[in-house]
C-alpha cells in the first residue's frame, strides 16, 4: 500500500522523453494560468504536463506531450499554484492518526507537511516515532518527520513514557522520511551548552539536515543570539515583528503560525508587508490544529487567506507556503514549485485572494475535487504496544483523589493553578480551603485536579488544586493528552466522578471523558498512544464538539477549555503545573509543596 | 598545510559559549553598518563576534564577547558584506593555479568559489580533477569543485587525454570538495536520453548535490525543457532576457556571467530590474577570467558592480553574488550570509556602489587589506605526471606541417576555418589555394593550422587552414591550450617556425609561443597540465600581454586573439573546428575532407 516515490533522478530518463515528445504524458493541463512562485508572476495560458509523478513539461504548449492515453484536463481559467506546505506542526494536535489528517487536510490543498511526532515520542519514544514516520510515508502526499528533540521537556520536573536520547537522533536521521530535528524546545539547556541537546542538533547538522527552533521568549538579546549560534534553522515562537525580524537578521526562518489556537501572522507579517524586507525567509504554518478547524475552517489554505486578508501579496503569501518552505528543508528541487522535475502537487482555484480549493493533484494523481477527498489514505497497523498505552496499575478510588490536610486543621492553604483566559501561562495562586475529615475540599471556583501516572502502571496520583474553569455540580473530565508526558489529568468538583473519570479512560485506552452526577456526558477515545484516533476527522470533530458542550453544561466558561486542561501539566510554561512528581513551579523549575507550611 | 575547516556542528559547544558571553571571541567589529542579504536591508552600527572562524554574535553589542585577547576592529563606518562568491567558473581560465587563482582573487573580495576543472579534466582525467579539488581545499578561501561531466565534449570526434565516466563521477561525489557536476555540455545527449550523461546526472543527484546546466542553443521551446527535465539545477549560457525568464520559469537558477570576454549580465539582468521578477533565482559569475582581468580589473567585484551600473539595487546585487549562490548549492546554513554559524567571510568597503575593497576577511582571518594579500596561499605538490603532460612523440619537422595537393593540381580548393571577429563561432568558408611542389599554400589571409596530438605521443599532426587572424611574413603560434581536449594547436604562415613552435612547447612542457623570423617573441609557460602556471597572477598576466602584443607584431588585428587561437579546436560549436581526428564540420557534427572534392 506504500506510495513510493520515484526518485527524480530514477524518472528522468522517461522524464526527459515525455518532455521531448517521444513518450506520452499521463496528465496534460490546459486552460490555466500557471502561478510561477520561482519569478512571482502569473504565466497566462502555461499547461502542464504530468509524468511518472513529476512535471514533465511546462510551458506555453504541452500537445506534444499529448498520446492515447493522455488525460487531457481543461483548466477553465483556474490558477495553477503549487500544492500547499506546512512548515511546522504536530499531527497529534487534531487527535488523528496521519491517514486521517491527510484525509483532512488534501481537499484543503495541503500536499506537503513538516510534521513532529513530538506527543507520540513522550509516549512510545522512538518506537512510536518510527510507526508515525511509517503511516505518513503511506500517505498520497508528502509527510516528512521531524525527528522529535525534547522526550521528556523538562527532564527532572516528570517522567514520559519513553526518553529521547542524541543515540536516537542520530538513528533517525538514516530513516527515509527524516527531515530533520524537531523543535529544539530545551532552549536553556542550548544557551547553557547542554551536552545531550548539542549532540542531537549536531547528528542532525552531520545529516545534512534541518534543525527546527523553538524559542518561546522574548528576550531577543544575548540568549537569542547564543540559542541561533546553537545551529536552530528556524523559529514559529515568534508573536510580535520584533521577533520576526530578530530571527531572519539573525540568519533563521521565521514560521508566522496561524493553528486553531496561534494566531502569530498578522503580528509577524509587517515586516514584509510594512517593513518591506525580502520575504524569501518568511514561512508560514499551523504547528496545531484541532480536528474541528480542519473540518470547519481549512488547513495551510486557512493560513494563506490570512496572510492575504493581513495586506500580503497572494504571490507573495503563495511563496511562503511552497517555494520558501520547500528550500528551507533542501527541497526546492523536489516540490514546492511547478517546474519540470518536481513532484506534481498542484492546486487548481478560481481566485488567488479567497483561493477556493478546486482539485487538488499529488504526484500527478487527482487527490480532491471540490472540497471531496479522491485518494486513498492507508492505515498503518498499529500494534497493540500503541493501542494499549494507558497503564494505569489499578482501578483507581475515591481515595485516590484526596487530599490529606495537617493534622487536626480545620482549614489549610493550598497552592492552586490559576488558569487564564486565553493565556498558556497559568497564575500560581493560593487558596484557604476547607477541611472535612481530615480530607481538603475544593470550594467555589477552586476544584481539584490530579495528574494519574499511566505510563508505567505504578498506580501513582498526584492531586492538586486549579481554578478558572468554572464547573459547578458534581462532575469531573479526565483526558490522556496532557502535554507533554501525556499521563493522565483529571479536574473535578467530585472524587467519586474523578475516579470514575480515570477508570473509563483505562477501560477504553485513553482519550478524553467528561462526567456530570453519575453519567458521561462525552467521550473522544483516543485509543492509539491515548493521543489520536483512527476515524475520520469528521467524527473526531463530532465528539471533540460534544465534549466541548459537556464541559459548559459542567459549567465552564472559559475559551479554549480543552486546550487549558490539556496544558496543565505542561511544566515548562510558567507559573504552575502539575506532573507525575508533583507539583511544578515553573518560575523556578523545580517542586514545590502543595499545601503551604505554616508561617 | 591543509586549511581545515571545522564544521558547524563541531564548533556549536564553543560557538555558543563564545555568543552567550562565556568565552571571549577571536575577533569583533565595530562601528560598521551591516548588511544583511538575508533581510536586504542595511542595519547600522550592528557588531559580529567570530570565533572559530564562524560568526558566533551578530547583533547591536558585541562586547559581551570581548575577553583580554580579543582583537577588536573599529570598522570607521564602513559596511559590512559577505564575501563574494563566483557561482561558476574555471580556474584553468586565469592560466593560473588554484593557489594563485585564489591570491589573485582575494584582494577582490572573493571568498567563495565554484569550480569546474574541465580543462584539467580532459588532459589528465580523474586524476587531474582530484588534484585541483584538493588544491583548492588547502586554500584560505572556499573552492568548491564541480566535478567535469563532459570529456571528451564531443565524443567520436576528438581524443581526449583522458575521459570522464559516469563511475568516475559517482566515486567524485564521495570527495569532501564536491559540490555537484560541472556543466552539463552535452544537451543534445540529455535530450536524447543519452544513457552516460543521465547517469552522470543521476549520480549527482542522489548524492543530493547540484548538477550544472549548460544549454547553449537560442531555442527555448520543447528542447529546452527537454533538458531541464534532466535535472541540470542552473544555466550561465543564457545572453538575452528572454534566456532568463525562460531559465528561472522552469524552475533553473540563471546563471549571468561577465567574465573576461563574456558580457552576459547587461542583457539579462533586466529581468529583474525592469520586468521585477523575484531576484532570489539570479546568481553571478565570470565563468571564464583572464590573469589580466584579474591584475587589472577585479573577479567577482567587478561583476557586482557592473551589474550595479546595469541599474540593480546594490542590495539585489549583492544577494546575487551571496546568499543566492549559497542557497543554490544547498550551502545557505554555510556561508553567503552574516549570521551566526556561517563561515565569518566578510568585506569592509566604504561604499554600496563602487564597492571598493578594504578588508577581506575569511573563516575569521584578515586575508587581504587594500588589494594586498595577507595570507598564505599553499601550493599543492603536482607530481610529474602534471607536470610532463606534452608527449609529442617526436621532434616535429617541416613537412609534418605540409598538406599534399591532389595529384598533379596547380590549385586546390579546401576548407577554411573563418574566425569571425568578438564571436565564437567560425565560418565554414573556402579558398582556392594555391600548390607548390605537391604542397598547398596558404595565402592572404589564410594560412596554416594544425592540430599536434600531443597525449598520447602518436606524433600525429592534422593540417589545415584558417583565415581572419591577419597574420603577415613568417611566423607561427603554438597553444597547448586548446579547448576542450587541449592538444596543440598551432597556427602559422610558414612550416618552419610552425614546428619550431611545437618543438618549443615540447620541450617547456606546454603553454604558448609566438614566433616570428625564426625567433621567439613571446612565451608563457604553462607547465602544469599544458594549462597552467604556478607563477602568480601578475607575472602570468605580463607574459601574457607580451604574447599579445607578439600576436599583434605578427600582423594580427583581432580583438581577444589569444582566445580565439585556442578555441579553434572547439568541436561543439559551430561551424567549422579541427581535432585530433581530423577537420569537423560542427553543424553536423562530424568529421569532414579538407581539399574539397572535384566536381
Amino acid at each position: 500500500m506504500e506510495h513510493h516515490v520515484k526518485s527524480w533522478a530514477e524518472v528522468a530518463p522517461h522524464l526527459v522523453a515525455v518532455t521531448a515528445g517521444r513518450a506520452p504524458a499521463d496528465l496534460v493541463i490546459t486552460g490555466g494560468r500557471l502561478v510561477s512562485v520561482q519569478t512571482r508572476e502569473v504565466l497566462d495560458g502555461w499547461q502542464v504536463a504530468i509524468a511518472e509523478g513529476r512535471f514533465a513539461y511546462v510551458g506555453p504548449d504541452a500537445s506534444h506531450c499529448v498520446g492515447p492515453e493522455t488525460e487531457v484536463l481543461d483548466a477553465n481559467g483556474c490558477y495553477l499554484i503549487p500544492g500547499l506546505c506546512d512548515g511546522h506542526m504536530h499531527i497529534e494536535s487534531g487527535m488523528l492518526t496521519p491517514a486521517e489528517f491527510a484525509a483532512a487536510v488534501i481537499p484543503h490543498g495541503t500536499t506537503t507537511m513538516f510534521t513532529d511526532p513530538h506527543e507520540i515520542a513522550n509516549v512510545l519514544g522512538l518506537d512510536g516515532v518510527r510507526m508515525m514516520h511509517d503511516e505518513a510515508l503511506m500517505q498520497p502526499i508528502n509527510i516528512y518527520t521531524q525527528m522529535p528533540s525534547c522526550a521528556p521537556s523538562a527532564p527532572g520536573l516528570e517522567t514520559t513514557g519513553f526518553e529521547i536520547s542524541a543515540a536516537d537522533v542520530k538513528e533517525a536521521m538514516g530513516w527515509p522520511g527524516i527531515i530533520g530535528l524537531g523543535e529544539m524546545m530545551n532552549f536553556p539547556g542550548v544557551i547553557n551548552g547542554d551536552p545531550q541537546m548539542l549532540a542531537e542538533m549536531a547528528a542532525t547538522m552531520n545529516a545534512d539536515k534541518t534543525v527546527g527552533g523553538h524559542y518561546a521568549s522574548p528576550d531577543k538579546g544575548v540568549a537569542f543570539s547564543a540559542y541561533v549560534a546553537g545551529g536552530a534553522a528556524d523559529d514559529h515562537e515568534g508573536t510580535a515583528e520584533a521577533d520576526a525580524l530578530a530571527r531572519v537578521r539573525n540568519g533563521m526562518r521565521s514560521m508566522m503560525r496561524l493553528g486553531s489556537a496561534w494566531y502569530d501572522v498578522e503580528s509577524q507579517i509587517t515586516a514584509v508587508t510594512e517593513k518591506g524586507l525580502d520575504p524569501r525567509n518568511f514561512i508560514l504554518c499551523t504547528d496545531d490544529c484541532h480536528s474541528g478547524t480542519l473540518v470547519n475552517d481549512g488547513h495551510m489554505n486557512r493560513v494563506v487567506r490570512h496572510a492575504i486578508d493581513c495586506g500580503c501579496d497572494p504571490l507573495v503569501a503563495l511563496q511562503m507556503a511552497t517555494i520558501n518552505t520547500a528550500t528551507h528543508f533542501g527541497l526546492e528541487r523536489e516540490l514546492g514549485s511547478i517546474a519540470p522535475g518536481r513532484r506534481a502537487d498542484m492546486i487548481l482555484t478560481s481566485d488567488l485572494t479567497a483561493l477556493p480549493i478546486g482539485q487538488v493533484i499529488a504526484r500527478g494523481r487527482t487527490v480532491a475535487i471540490d472540497g471531496a477527498l479522491r485518494a486513498d489514505c492507508p492505515h498503518y497497523d498499529w500494534p497493540k504496544t500503541a493501542r494499549g498505552t494507558i497503564h494505569l496499575g489499578k482501578e483507581l478510588a475515591t481515595t485516590d483523589f484526596e487530599v490529606a490536610a495537617p493534622e487536626g486543621a480545620k482549614s489549610a492553604t493550598v497552592k492552586v493553578i490559576g488558569v487564564v483566559e486565553n493565556q498558556a501561562p497559568t497564575k500560581a495562586l493560593t487558596a484557604d480551603l476547607p477541611v472535612v475529615d481530615e480530607v481538603i475540599q475544593g470550594q467555589g471556583d477552586v476544584c481539584q485536579i490530579a495528574l494519574v501516572e499511566r505510563h508505567r502502571a505504578t498506580g501513582d496520583v498526584v492531586n492538586g488544586f486549579v481554578s478558572g474553569f468554572g464547573y459547578q455540580g458534581r462532575m469531573a473530565m479526565a483526558s490522556t493528552v496532557a502535554h507533554d508526558s501525556h499521563h493522565m489529568i483529571v479536574v473535578g468538583t467530585d472524587r467519586d466522578m474523578m475516579a470514575t473519570a480515570a477508570n473509563r479512560l483505562g477501560e477504553v485506552g485513553g482519550g478524553v471523558t467528561v462526567w456530570k452526577d453519575g453519567a458521561e456526558l462525552a467521550l473522544v477515545e483516543l485509543p492509539i498512544g491515548g493521543l489520536m484516533s483512527d476515524q475520520p476527522a469528521a467524527e473526531v470533530a463530532a465528539k471533540a464538539d460534544q465534549m466541548v458542550k459537556a464541559m459548559e453544561a459542567c459549567g465552564c466558561t472559559l475559551n479554549n477549555a480543552y486546550m487549558q486542561h490539556s496544558l496543565l501539566a505542561l511544566v515548562v510554561i510558567p507559573e504552575l503545573r502539575i506532573s507525575d512528581l508533583g507539583l511544578v513551579d515553573v518560575t523556578k523549575f523545580e517542586l514545590t509543596e502543595l499545601i503551604e507550611t505554616q508561617e
